[in-house]
């Protein structure tokens, strides 16, 4: 079986995920491409050796350019800060190497526009990491609501709710600094790109962000917080639906309250991240003494379940999502077809983004603005 | 034990439910005044002498200023439409007579205005019939708000969603014409009163308004519907908090999604009506690695449960809320104290509804107008 | 409409319950009688006299003799200690009067198997007071596996578990004193009743059973507990399936954990009590990816629901089960038919009870004893 | 980073776990041996061959024997059926290689008594393939349990239920001949061992098992099951706690239904793998009116969690169960400590199992036969 040499830029928490999941995805799908962890980048030889050790790549480097113009790296995964990401897809794209590249897709609506350009122009394999739609529950869902099992969508309310700063006296920290790493940077695209690909694209929004903690203590002395603690928007889906989506790191309590729920004519779907082997469905048929909400545990019978397990309710991880992920990229790669969410996909969740910024800032209702 | 002749307005659905109160609220409390089912009015002689038959009253008038002006009539509670609060009300006080009106208070911002103003310058007990926030579980979550259990608040998120309405082809009824009957009109209130339980005054709002079936079959050929099937709105609170309320009667599945979530800097409370007797309580405190919502079962350590059962998960119902209620509206009458929620509470509630439909028809956001 | 003078013996828990019950259900339900409070009785006068106003009857006594032989008691409700059942039920048979006997029917087989015979010598109704299963979703269980919903039943387990003595430095009480008010003699009935109700007779028991706590602070010291605080059963029934039960006062954490599981061939069922409003139901029909077992709200579709709301989700509670019971038991009186569950069904109940109560002294399986 | 050569026999189901666990162990976990997949071994060579290709080994044998005795196989995983397992483990253990063999240990209890000798004879590390009992969430019960979170355990209700054999029409298959592939034979050992994980030591059974379809369609006709669809124990630990385990393959809707609930004298615990990432969690302490169970998800403050993910609630599922027993394995060999679950613990099962079995034959209590 061809192997294909993997270069990962970033060895942290999203590195490791995505070096796990190149180990393991041969084994676990019938992919044609077989990956060798070839080369990881840190922003110190120290820690570039360090993971290269511990995940098991053949070499390391502190120089995200040396990785991505090596030859024996064939395809770039990049899990290094936003901030960086369109530098390092245009440096791989030029040498036309396939690109993963982690969610958001860029710094900004410009940085994003400019990685599909050149992601479209270099005409290779490109992809973001939204991995939370990979479950097999929320791949199911999206299928069902687009064969129409729920009838004609009429609502959608979806979160991303977490609480890692829901302490006041959380200290500052990278986190809490630049509009990136807040929520409406860091952890609405998962969810924006979620709503997109239940519904399709939306139309215009009209959002409310906000700093909950203004302060919180920093390494010496109180530190001003540069980013928001969450917001919410309401919208209006192309397809006509009404929407709400919700996104906070002050959620105390929720610890990946990734949920929503999606009303239709017909039925109704209901779904959170913190029991992501279920999905519940209502459908408006058969009598009403035995209508209810059904708790469908995934199982084969559900999207990229089977390679993980043949028995219903054993469950799949966050780790398998990432690994979903990398058999897609393979898939990608090898058939030279585009894979959602490509580039272009990511792009459409940074439109929303951007458009939800200006509402909030204008109050006003805000359309999304063009690709 | 001194008795108070009960006339009832209406014999519908809530006149019913106030008249199996009236029967049973004297043996679940300790009241001190014990009440006598004295008059049924309802809009004709035969409806109202089939409901004098059967919930046990002495007489029965389709004449609603007979039993406000009959001696023997000494509280009115009010079951009729929200068309005709007002006149029912000023008149009952015109008398002197204490007053139990069913939500919303007036149909409109300047009839709740008109009624508190006869209520206080009659200077009687009077109340508003928000059953749902009776609860054991509703109330003590209030009380754990109100006691700082959860920390400041910085977010409420409350729902009033059923599906009456959710089939396209449901037929036009009294149901589908008219502002008063439609989400906003007739839910909305409910789950506004709620989120004012909890948090205090709202400041401003930013609503959407939506009919999603436009039309329907009727009697003789298709009819256009003249209100809403579902609302949401984004609020400021005047606490700070942030908030979220979305009202509908075509959410598919849900039958009685009476359901809020609040986050605190300590901890977080979620409530769903549909599980009526149990509280979720999250509290920031103890190792992390127990932490987690706790379903909490209304028992006798919570307001008003012990009443109605001495152990905890035995569980109440719908029509014990409205015991409740009754309990309340003696209470206030004999000790001439005014109870909550009392007419001047429901105007805050149409105050918020007041500045929602503004706000849609505006799209802005637009402040909560004076009382 | 007809009266029908009621009396109640017992003026505890379940005598406030039934009190309540008796003023409500003229209103609740469309009933061709209409009961009157006519006469408590409590062990002692000033006790009786504190009921009467409390609940409203008309006249009090400590002498329950009295109290049948009133000729204006007609029908007799009792909610007194389990060891007097047969004598107050065998004198107000004596008088003719119908009868409505708190769970479980007697002290002992021999009891039960007495009372059976006066009632049905005595020709008037005669109902035992299982309240649980009166709840429109156990009722409406009850009827889907009637019908076949699930197919053949091969297995049943359900539980009756609480925590009322599960503290170990729980005091002394009656509760820890003598068979009856232990959990074979207190807390059994109800769902040994309840199984019956859901497959039917039972030909088997092998059971153990245990005192957890041997030992109580007393109001003298150190009190040897006398009775069980737990027993387990495992049993087959008639129908073939295979059951096990479990009863315990001691479950940390169960508050009204009654509670079922059935599975068929077709489908299965759950329920629990500490959220009895749903019932969950899954059928092994239509495609595998859209199975699950999904949570019925009880609604107006279902037993018994629509006479205390409308609308589906709404909920009923403990107080309204006993409301149920008193309308059966006066369309009992009115029709002289017997409703289920008569005397006879509660020596059903007595006979699995007593044959487990051997099969753990014996430690062998047990058949059922004959009625 | 010193590698390992692994072996596998067995291809199928569990073969497949172990070779995506040993692909993926490395990078998860810090581990100081990297495995390396030296060969696999199936019931043919051309099978052998697919496995080879699909995993990922360097080679691939249909001679159970040529791979134990291949001096580049440094460890063997067995993921053969029941019946060879003795005979594979002996030989292994004979060239003095670590065994990690799949549950249950042996085919009969004299087969496990035996495989014990041999490991222990031989020094070795080996282990027992108890998946379920790692995930996080059961872990983190189990160290609860042991440190006295919930007080003193009076009981454990567990049960292993599935429903692939519920329908009467599905076909006979290996499935249905031969007590080891029965609900006893197959799945009883995880739930056992999870009870004994718990709870320690089983002093004696009293079971009850059951063939509930006794034909089923054959491909020659009707084919007689030849053994068990369910079983029911009741037990008592020698902690003396009382308790009840189910097992079954028909139980219609539950796909892993892996559970137990332990009631302690302080607490008590919830687990339902059907919810692997949640934990259920009661504690007798602080106001009565906000205790209940506790849903706590699983997380980096839990045993193992934080290898796959840094933040809680984002899920393993039931491949990283396999990984966590990787790692262990690697860890025995390394540190040449017992790693539990051993050989011996995996006897400690079969004694339990056939304790239980020889109580259904002869209706009575039985204890625990001696290791």
């Amino acid at each position: 079986m061809p192997e294909i040499g993997i270069g990962i830029i970033g060895g942290g928490y999203m590195g490791k995920a995505h070096a796990v999941a190149m180990s393991a995805v041969g084994a676990v799908f019938a992919t044609s491409l077989r990956p060798r962890l070839e080369m990881v980048c840190a922003t110190s030889a120290e820690s570039a050796e360090r993971h290269r050790a511990a995940y098991g790549f053949a070499r390391a480097t502190a120089d995200w350019r040396a990785l991505v113009a090596d030859p024996r790296v064939e395809a770039v995964v990049i899990a290094a800060p936003q901030s960086v990401h369109r530098q390092i897809a245009e440096a791989a794209l030029a040498h036309g190497k396939p690109v993963f590249c982690e969610k958001p897709l860029g710094a900004s609506l410009a940085d994003s526009r400019a990685m599909v350009a050149a992601a479209e122009a270099a005409g290779v394999a490109n992809m973001v990491g939204f991995n939370y739609v990979r479950t097999p529950a929320t791949q199911f869902a999206r299928r069902l609501i687009a064969d129409g099992a729920i009838g004609t969508v009429t609502w959608l309310r979806a979160e991303h709710a977490e609480d890692f700063l829901a302490d006041p006296a959380a200290p500052a920290s990278w986190r809490t600094r630049g509009m990136a790493n807040g929520a409406a940077g860091d952890l609405a695209p998962h969810i924006v790109n979620c709503a997109l690909a239940l519904l399709g694209p939306v139309a215009e929004v009209m959002a409310e962000i906000e700093t909950v903690h203004k302060n919180r203590p920093g390494e010496t002395g109180i530190e001003a917080v540069t980013n928001d603690d969450h917001l919410q928007l309401m919208c209006r889906f192309e397809c006509g639906a009404m929407g709400h989506i919700y996104v906070s790191r002050v959620a105390t309590g929720r610890k990946m309250g990734y949920a929503y729920e999606v009303h239709g004519t017909r039925g109704a779907i209901r779904f959170d991240q913190e029991d992501q082997n279920a999905l519940w469905l209502y459908v408006a048929e058969g009598p009403e003494a035995t209508r209810g909400f059904r708790r469908i545990l995934a199982g084969p019978a559900h999207p990229d379940f089977e390679a993980f397990c043949l028995g219903a309710g054993h469950g799949t991880g966050y780790q398998d999502q990432i690994i979903i992920e990398a058999r897609d990229f393979l898939r990608a790669i090898e058939t030279g077809l585009p894979v959602w969410p490509t580039f272009r996909d990511g792009l459409e969740v940074m439109r929303v983004i951007d458009a939800a910024l200006a509402s909030a800032r204008d109050r006003r209702w805000t359309p999304v603005p063009p690709a």
